[in-house]
């Protein structure tokens, strides 16, 4: 036995003594090394490839001679011909070993490979999806010895591929006799390896070797919009992504006006769910065509959402979710049929709908928990998916505390004057001199300063239309630190500034951003209103993160990671001028894009982070900031800019908060300090 | 310790010590005596009644005081006022433990009570049904803990019923938090406990304590009918029976025309498939209508059929069941949810149909074998289930043989010159003198021979119509006692055989049974060609039996079932005159009535008979007829009446069977031996 030749393999470093001849894949499984193979080693699927290393290897105490693996057989060479094999590779079920051979299996021959993704900081996703091909050969029937043609086919998978018992869908039922007499007893059948309430099943049966791929879906269902990602379930790449406006919108903008809805009307929840659903099913057909697939391909989708958005979408009432106690239907994560949810895809395809963390704390928020991962954080990691309503996350390997802040829509455009959804002419960057106290802005379409040479030009076409949620934020901490506007929220007269574009404005003053009434276009202008909006809605925001900040018993925070699509756009510097988040390097404040679809992705390509999110969500202590008294002190302090209290003493170094007061009066500011009214 | 009260429980003997005042049902449940309860001990559901016996218990050693339980309590007395509470019964949750106590568990208020059947030797049928009824009380949501409705229920039955983790059925979802705030945070709830494919779940919540039953169906799904019990599943009784035609006829009446149908038309498969279904609904409303039930409260249905039913059920094409190797798509059973095969029933019915033996023994011959349960039987015992298609069951504890044989409709009045289906008019008994050599016959709907006084009063209102089943078995097999036929199948002339109803038709000879042509009615007589086709039906039938005999290695059996309905009117001494049924004594020839049914009946009562019969139908040996070359030899001695090789001593000790000869010629019965087509 010592004496036959040494295979090792990389990058996995696993080794072992095989016989001459022995085909590499059959090493590799021997070995459990992470090879490929859909059609288990007849040379059909070359999914197997490997590439051979030629030469002396030190580290490895072997010297590969070039013939130590058999010379290229005629299905390596046919295949070459008609699909062309990569320089260097070979068919791991086809090659035999020879002498001392050391082979690499490449990233795409790795059963469980690793999907990179972009930011820098993030974990790789580990494939392990939840439907996988097999091709197998299944014995003919007999008389003699009578069984079922699922029995023996059942019978082949467990042999070929030490499957369990599985059961047939009734769809595969109906279509497995002619499938396996047109295949000549071969066929390609997709395995669903199971789940909590649904045993292994062969959902789909192709004759002969399928070369496609098979779906699932990532989908990221928000109170606005709709979001889908479609993966092929073998590579874990997104082939599609597509949205639409949620067409529940029509029943209220946001999700209170929906659960009232509800209320109101016998009907108004069933309408919203069949609205929802509909949308969704005009999603994949949307997704589909992009993608250019048959929808029925797809056979796996991962749904995340807010409380009230995963109530209407089961077809469940919200009406408890409007009021205390928040008491969720069910909050545990959810494995249905896609067909008991009216969603048109596979017959047989699974819905899984990550756990929700509370009431008001939803599957998005653990979506968000699941990419972002602050459990396994060493530093400790404040995590804030921006939105009308705010999930928070505060945590490292020690504990993750979650909470929820109704920061309500100014940060969205809403509630503001000028303010508009973020789209091409909309202010989305503010610069004020610190001298002149003169504005100059970027609108989104153009690169270019409104000051800078050929603006007017780049604009002509969107105009300047109003403020988004990031211009707003930052032309606020702009005032801020010129002095226009004072710590409790005051906006200074042109005397009291020095500011030519300081004017009264009513009883209080306002500020003007941009004047277009000479071309017909708007006069752009901060009112004080505006920004006792953005102060609300930044003061439900920090005084979330304060409350879970003293649950954790530490008054800093080592990072913050802004997750959410509005997120990936807020200025890390002019977000803490505002005392939106807490005090922080700047380097240590980062985006994470949309990390709820990320996590849905996650959950989507790799079965077992469900079970890691579903025992996270089990293991995160939830706080309920409506009945947490302290949460009204923080929010009182956090109404000031940055803050009344909160010394914010890394942010002075870098940025000037002239400690101007323009409030001569008594309470003014006081009498607007109130809570907002809790909503999910 | 040793000094706390025994309490001895009958009829189990199960014995313990408790301190004064333990409750009844606590004192059951530790000693894991079988003793109901729905309500968890609260004194609402009745359902633990106990009975205490008092006096003297040499048997236990103990002497049972008359104080040796509890007084009566507000609980009892309020239940004995409203609903009235037995003579000399308590609620084991409201009684407690005083002194020594001998207690009796009534049947009623056993769990896993058994469900007697009518025939002697059969087995009772222990209830352990798959969907129960739990009465809970559920913690009211926490903000400080938050988590979902349906958590908490789960919680609270897991901790108070010991059940295992469930889930919710999407309809529960949607009812769930009305009906908890409805209830009171009390509600009862309907749980599957889970099967092959199914975990265990909630499938149906109603507030407060819910007084009424669910229910189930076993469905016997035959060619011709198809036959509904509808149970109540709490006690196993049987609320209502129901039937109707399957509405398949239209499009064939035996299967080979259905298979046949399906092959020439591209979309004949599914109208069949939609045909069944639409029967099958149509069923249920008839049923549920005569028991005054919702249908929504069924829950659960097992089906009974043979293959080509079982396929076109499923909507699977049966176009391989129509040619060898009679590949059935599956073999084993299947557990479904109702709404996927188009079933109204509880939205979350799930439906269990028992395995297919070979693709000529489908899941009625499977539901015989868990009735009769041949493989539990000491002696060696031959089950038939008689009808187009009949299937045969050999054996004993060692092993169980199974075959099926294609008896074709003669046994049920088809191809029969004056036969007709078994209905009031037709005549089912006949005797025929053996001096005189003349009939004399009883019709369905009037016990009076023909010959009887009051006779043509009593069947005025049918008349006489024709001949059914039973009626041409027993006047072939008078006419082969009386040397009107002889062995080889000939009818004698009137002068060979002494019987002036004996008359010339044709190039054979016939014999008047009936001649009502004075009175405008028919002429029912016995044709030589209904001889032949009595003759193939019963070889075909014997043939299979002794083929299975013979694998078996006996030339003997010790008894003889006759099952279906058919079966049930079938009189033995003539079946076994003619050969049908090998030769034992007339006692161990008994009828089970509709077997397939009553073993869809126990699938449905006990889910481990389920495990039972899966088990079963695998260690069952298949025979199949069509390939068997002995089968043929058989078959061509089987034709002559009784047999031409097998002795038939017992039958010879007990009935005449005269020596006569009335073939001149060469081989006319020979050239009318063939082999049928096979179908199933």
């Amino acid at each position: 036995m010592s004496s036959d030749p040494l295979v090792i393999f990389t990058p996995s470093g696993k080794r072992g003594r095989f016989p001459v001849g022995t085909p590499v894949l059959t090493a590799a499984r021997q070995l459990g090394v992470d090879l490929d193979s859909v059609c288990g080693g007849r040379g059909i699927c070359s999914k197997c490839q490997i590439t051979p290393s030629y030469g002396e290897f030190s580290k490895h105490g072997v010297t590969v001679a070039p013939d130590a693996l058999s010379e290229w057989n005629s299905v390596e060479e046919r295949y070459d011909t008609i699909r062309g094999l990569k320089k260097g590779r070979r068919l791991g079920c086809q090659a035999t070993v020879q002498s001392d051979i050391v082979i690499d299996v490449p990233a795409e021959s790795q059963v469980h490979k690793q999907v990179v993704r972009k930011r820098a900081e993030a974990r790789d996703i580990v494939m392990n999806p939840s439907t996988r091909l097999y091709y197998v050969e299944v014995a003919e029937p007999d008389m003699h010895d009578p069984s079922g043609d699922l029995e023996r086919l059942v019978d082949a998978l467990r042999r070929e591929w030490e499957l369990p018992q599985l059961e047939a869908d009734l769809g595969v039922l109906r279509t497995l006799q002619p499938a396996l007499r047109k295949g000549e007893w071969k066929v390609t059948v997709a395995v669903h390896l199971g789940d909590d309430s649904y045993s292994p099943r062969i959902i789909n049966i192709w004759p002969g070797y399928y070369e496609g791929a098979i779906y699932g879906l990532a989908i990221d269902l928000g109170s606005t919009t709709i979001a889908g990602h479609l993966c092929d379930l073998r590579t874990g790449e997104v082939v599609a992504s597509s949205g639409i406006m949620n067409p529940q919108i029509r029943f209220g903008e946001d999700l209170m006006s929906r659960v009232s809805y509800g209320m109101m009307n016998p009907t108004g929840s069933d309408e919203m769910t069949a609205a929802v659903r509909e949308g969704m099913n005009t999603l994949f057909v949307q997704i589909a065509q992009e993608a250019d697939i048959d929808r029925t391909l797809i056979v796996d989708a991962v749904f995340v959402c807010n409380p009230v958005m995963h109530h209407l979408f089961l077809g469940i009432d919200a009406y408890e979710l409007g009021q205390a106690p928040f008491a969720l239907a069910t909050s545990d994560s959810l494995s249905l049929r896609a067909v008991d949810l009216d969603l048109k895809l596979h017959p047989a395809a699974r819905v899984y709908i990550l756990p929700c963390i509370a009431g008001h704390v939803g599957a998005d928020a653990a979506a968000v928990a699941l990419s972002e991962a602050p459990g396994k954080s060493e530093d400790l990691m404040l995590v804030v998916d921006v939105g009308t309503n705010a999930e928070i996350l505060l945590g490292n390997r020690q504990k993750v505390l979650a909470c929820s802040s109704p920061t309500g829509p100014a940060f969205e455009g809403a509630q503001i004057s000028s303010g508009q959804r973020a789209a091409p002419g909309a202010i989305e960057h503010v610069e004020i001199d610190p001298i002149t106290k003169l504005p100059r802005f970027k609108v989104i379409g153009s690169d270019l300063w409104s000051d800078e040479a050929g603006f007017d030009a780049a604009i002509a076409q969107t105009g300047i239309t109003g403020i988004c949620g990031s211009g707003i934020i930052e032309v606020v901490a702009e005032m801020r630190m010129a002095g226009i506007v004072d710590a409790p929220g005051l906006i200074g007269s042109a005397e009291q500034t020095g500011s030519p574009n300081c004017f009264a404005d009513g009883r209080t003053n306002s500020y003007l951003l941009f004047d277009g009434t000479e071309n017909d276009g708007p006069k752009i202008t901060v009112t004080n209103n505006d920004v006792r909006q953005i102060q609300m809605a930044k003061a439900a925001l920090y005084s979330g993160a304060r409350l879970l900040m003293d649950k954790f018993g530490v008054d800093h925070v080592d990072r913050v990671i802004l997750a959410g699509a509005f997120g990936a756009h807020i200025s890390p510097k002019h977000a803490m001028v505002l005392g939106m988040i807490p005090d922080v390097p700047l380097d240590k404040v980062t985006s994470a894009g949309n990390a709820a679809g990320t996590g849905a992705r996650i959950a989507l390509l790799n079965t077992d982070a469900r079970r890691e999110i579903e025992e996270t969500v089990r293991q995160i202590h939830k706080i309920e900031t409506a009945i947490e008294p302290c949460f009204q002190e923080h929010f009182v302090n956090a109404s000031a800019m940055p803050n009344a209290v909160d010394p914010f003493e890394i942010l002075r170094s870098i940025a000037p908060l002239p400690d101007v007061k323009f409030n001569e009066g008594s309470g003014q500011t006081r009498r607007r300090r109130k809570r907002p009214t809790s909503t999910s």
